[in-house]
């Protein structure tokens, strides 16, 4: 009980974040993060304002958060976001270790407000051949491609992740 | 056969980042991305370098772009990756409406050098109940999810995207 009434403040700050962000030139999204030792930190969609496709509100969030804390590695926080994360957001909050991830409107009340974040959900299950944006390997030939591993390897003082 | 000599040569430029960025304190990662214009961009990968888990080297790559150009639509653009984009890299690569998306080494390559791409292409095709990450739809009640939507529709000089 306790706890979700927690997730749903931090989703109503999302959501009146999300609101503020359109009266100051930003897109209709807000995020908040919660990190395992409760830290609160805000993110805004501001695409079109600072020129970025990538800064989503919950990629602007988890890199304030990893900014702040001084780490690339968020285990144990949780993603509270006004709107259904796209890909792009949702393997931003893998590869920054989120534990959960709440939002409040979803992937079809942004279409219907102009987003694409559903269409981009459908592109990673369509075929390959048919996606509207051709992925494609290419060789380099002599295991080029591999190289950069190799080196890798090769490098006592690697940080992994 | 002029196109594919050209696809290489940048494929290579990406993947001789990579290796470099190694010596620097960065993943073995690199990005090139030309513009429906020819300008070229560069993108390394500094996750651990500046604490940032977003800082893959395609999403670099077309922040550098953006930034550079004044834009947040690449639309036309090439991308080039040492390595196979992750589904954030992806998604990141649709957002900014690049055209096409190259890369040598794939995400098994990746896999065997220790990095999650492929798990986290795999959480996709995850049916959500059984998904490592919980991601979850919560209730704000009296629709107000909807109000970030209703202030950006409201708003006569929203830039949409």
């Amino acid at each position: 009980m306790e706890t979700t009434i927690t997730h749903q403040q931090f989703l109503a700050q999302a959501t009146e974040l999300a609101t503020r962000n359109v009266l100051n030139g930003g897109g209709p999204f807000g995020a908040v993060i919660v990190t395992a030792d409760d830290q609160v930190f805000e993110g805004l969609n501001r695409v079109t304002a600072n020129n970025d496709p990538t800064a989503h509100a919950e990629v602007t969030a988890i890199r304030a958060a990893c900014s702040a804390t001084g780490t690339f590695d968020l285990t144990g926080a949780t993603l509270y976001s006004s709107c259904e994360p796209c890909p792009m957001c949702l393997a931003s909050s893998l590869w920054a270790r989120v534990a959960g991830v709440y939002f409040a409107a979803d992937r079809q009340d942004a279409a219907a407000a102009g987003f694409d974040d559903a269409e981009f959900y459908d592109f990673f299950d369509t075929p390959v051949a048919e996606r509207s944006m051709p992925v494609a390997r290419l060789t380099l030939g002599d295991a080029g491609h591999l190289a950069p591993f190799t080196a890798w390897a090769a490098l006592d003082s690697r940080i992994e992740y």
